[in-house]
């Protein structure tokens, strides 16, 4: 059969099928496809239950996670087997984590990462169909990188696709270039496509890219839902799940041992092999990115590993159940509560004054959703809509400095403390300056408001504030 | 069976093992392994004969490379079917292709890139077995491409290794590095070990490469005989020729086209699907890396593709019939003389005068060559065999500007004109500061003594006293 750069909506996992039955194919994002409730018709809560499509073009078997990673665990703490959230315990207050925690932590973290994630889009010549002078928009991506470590901004993420509308498919590639261009900044993926991935060949590359910057490399691990990479990379979809576990435990295994013993389904077997070079960090950073599927946000929990939620529509707060879940996943399995870090990917975007920000972001963030929307048989963004999205609980953390800073104070709250928050500006298509004067706003004025706000407890006033509006 | 990080000499193919029926191991190279012959024991000519090693060891059937790569071509032009030289034709003036050429050109190609290959070794703690500080080993690194383009120099390699000595398995990573420090080196590969790779990530990453360095990225595609990746990526040494054949078709194809069609027995067949981001460049520069492999060269012309022969040992001009078959293969296949572009990769190294070079180059060089030795079952490396190859004839670019100047001018004419030549100083493990003085003199002085001698045909007066110190 014939592949095009759109896959067959017949392929389609069920995970990859919204929860009204409409099939989706990918066009933004690697990562928070199934996050994307965008605050539509299906609430958030329903956009994390992965019911069965009723679309019949679905033709795929349930998908499970491997059972040393979600099982007694997950259906124990208030999960259907098939990923579905149980909604009488999603509603109930979940503390269990603070007891097994022993002591309930602030619900601010004193302190909190603040940066960027891009994905670094091609402008497309729609007649000819090729990117318009690529380097242009690789060089201005390393400009951003460049002054977002100049006005101290804490990360910067890029992330991978393999498509027509983007230029980072190689993404260690392009972040080596602005390793060594930077000095402070940590740099990671956003997310590595591990699932299509060659675990060696990943570390490999984010060892000699932490040696390069000097111990900034970070890996942010997704699922691949962006599927365009199974068929170019000769994977099969229907081995979604048990691609990224055995990958996920083999980069993990390398991660831990310069000499690797290993063996599985996906992969040729290594019998003691070393893997070279070794990277400045030991442990290299390695974050789970997940969108809004239970059984990941369990994963990460059990594997001790950092937390990266892409949010990207609805509210934030509804993503509380989930980490909590997290949470208490990781500490029963026996990690630190500081072990269980979490971070938060968002659309956002910051301008001198609100109504500035709202309208340089809407046109290009209504563009690529009305895009998506086309594919999926969604109707177009609306501006009324989009502005719910910037309420003080919305979202979309798009405004001027102060109120973006209130809302990551908000989030901080609403989530039980954040240890990491990223703006993903690109997906408004921005002019270059604009992205360049939001960026420098970011590292001068909002992350030193927050920064302020959490280390002299001024947050809670701040909150008040924005409860207020809220209200 | 147990791999560790010396593969089984049991494995070796025939074409890894030596001329005299030895075993070679790999150490040092991913490329010039089978041309090392170090005009030891065996003369070059012999170096370049595939006989079927003696050693009872080698239990591998006969590789031979794809039919329509080097069938009838191939038997028809003076080598056997097993690749060894017939020395009837060997030892004939080739000048067929001249023919074929309609003219012959002149000796001297009138410009001529020189630079730096580099292998990115570590400093390895013999207590611990880990590498000391591999960071600054790196940023050496850079500081060495830097100076290589401000001086002028035309081209800077870094090879690919999967093994404890060395920091370079993902090259590309440490070459987007250099891209944005740089403004008009080119930038290659020294080699890429393709047999190993997946072509599909191979171009991405050197088309995200030619992005970053705004089309200076180059790709010197090899066969991988650094054996310890065909266990470490889950392949078999009995698929040593098919592997790279397969690979380098598809790499060509997708450099042809964005969308491929393609199958083949190594690699998940491609049916349509888009391979992002395309280069700056188009095509995208790719040279065929050869050792001593009469098949290799054949293959080379018949694609058109420009040559790279590593030649570390023996005397240059006892390759001029490898790569004669090159060219006449190459016009024979309608390509131009142009097109069929041959570099040399050689181990050099520059002072201010010949004594001190050879004395700062001698340590290093005798130790790894005496450290392959002793895997391979030579005789450690002596000063009288070193001095010998620094001779007017022997493959050591080692000496002041001006003899090295000489020396290139002489390879030129020896090889029937040469567009590039690369000085693998690496091998030498020389101090940071006596390296960095090398590419200075490089640049400053021996690159400009051989354009002004090609440019103004002065070459001839420098050669003969060249040919008067050889007799």
């Amino acid at each position: 059969m014939a592949f095009s750069t759109s896959f067959p909506v017949l392929h389609l996992p069920e995970r990859l099928a919204s929860s009204s039955g409409r099939s989706m194919s990918p066009i933004i994002s690697s990562w928070y496809f199934w996050s994307n409730s965008l605050g539509r018709s299906c609430s958030p809560d329903q956009s994390l239950r992965s019911t069965r499509p009723d679309d019949a073009r679905s033709n795929h078997r349930q998908h499970s996670a491997r059972p040393h990673f979600d099982g007694s665990e997950w259906s124990a703490s208030g999960y259907r087997r098939d990923g579905a959230v149980d909604r009488r315990i999603s509603e109930r207050p979940l503390r269990l984590w603070w007891a097994l925690a022993g002591a309930r932590p602030s619900l601010n973290t004193s302190t909190m990462e603040i940066g960027v994630d891009s994905f670094v889009a091609a402008t497309v010549d729609r007649l000819t169909g090729s990117a318009v002078d690529p380097a242009k928009n690789l060089s201005e991506l390393l400009e951003a990188i460049k002054l977002a470590d100049e006005v101290g901004l804490d990360v910067f993420g890029i992330g991978e696709h393999h498509r027509r509308e983007f230029l980072d498919s190689a993404p260690t590639v392009i972040l080596a270039a602005a390793a060594v261009q930077t000095r402070r900044i940590r740099l990671t993926s956003a997310v590595t496509v591990l699932s299509a991935a060659d675990p060696v060949r990943v570390f490999q590359e984010f060892a000699t890219l932490d040696l390069l910057s000097k111990g900034r490399a970070e890996i942010v691990a997704g699922r691949g839902s962006f599927i365009e990479a199974f068929p170019l990379f000769g994977l099969e979809l229907d081995d979604y799940d048990s691609l990224f576990a055995e990958k996920l435990e083999l980069l993990l295994k390398i991660r831990e041992n310069t000499h690797v013993h290993w063996s599985g389904k996906h992969r040729a077997s290594l019998t003691g092999q070393g893997i070279y070079p070794r990277p400045v960090q030991n442990p290299l950073p390695v974050w789970l990115g997940v969108g809004g599927t239970p059984s990941s946000f369990v994963r990460a929990g059990i594997l001790g590993l950092p937390l990266m939620v892409a949010i990207i529509g609805g509210e934030p707060r509804r993503f509380r159940p989930l980490i909590d879940r997290y949470r208490e996943a990781g500490l029963r399995a026996g990690h630190s509560p500081d072990q269980l870090r979490v971070g938060i990917h968002s659309l956002g975007y910051v301008a001198e004054n609100a109504a500035t920000a709202a309208d340089d972001f809407f046109p290009g963030y209504a563009q690529s959703f009305s895009n998506i929307g086309r594919e999926r048989g969604w109707p177009p963004v609306t501006r009324a809509h989009f502005d719910a999205l910037l309420g003080p609980t919305g979202a979309l953390l798009v405004g001027d400095p102060e109120r973006v800073a209130e809302k990551i104070l908000y989030v901080n709250e609403a989530l039980g403390g954040i240890s990491r928050l990223t703006f993903q500006m690109s997906v408004a298509a921005l002019p270059h300056p604009k992205l360049m004067r939001a960026i420098e706003l970011l590292g001068t004025r909002v992350a030193p408001l927050v920064r302020t706000a959490l280390a002299s407890g001024t947050a809670e006033e701040l909150l008040s504030t924005n409860s207020h509006r809220a209200a």
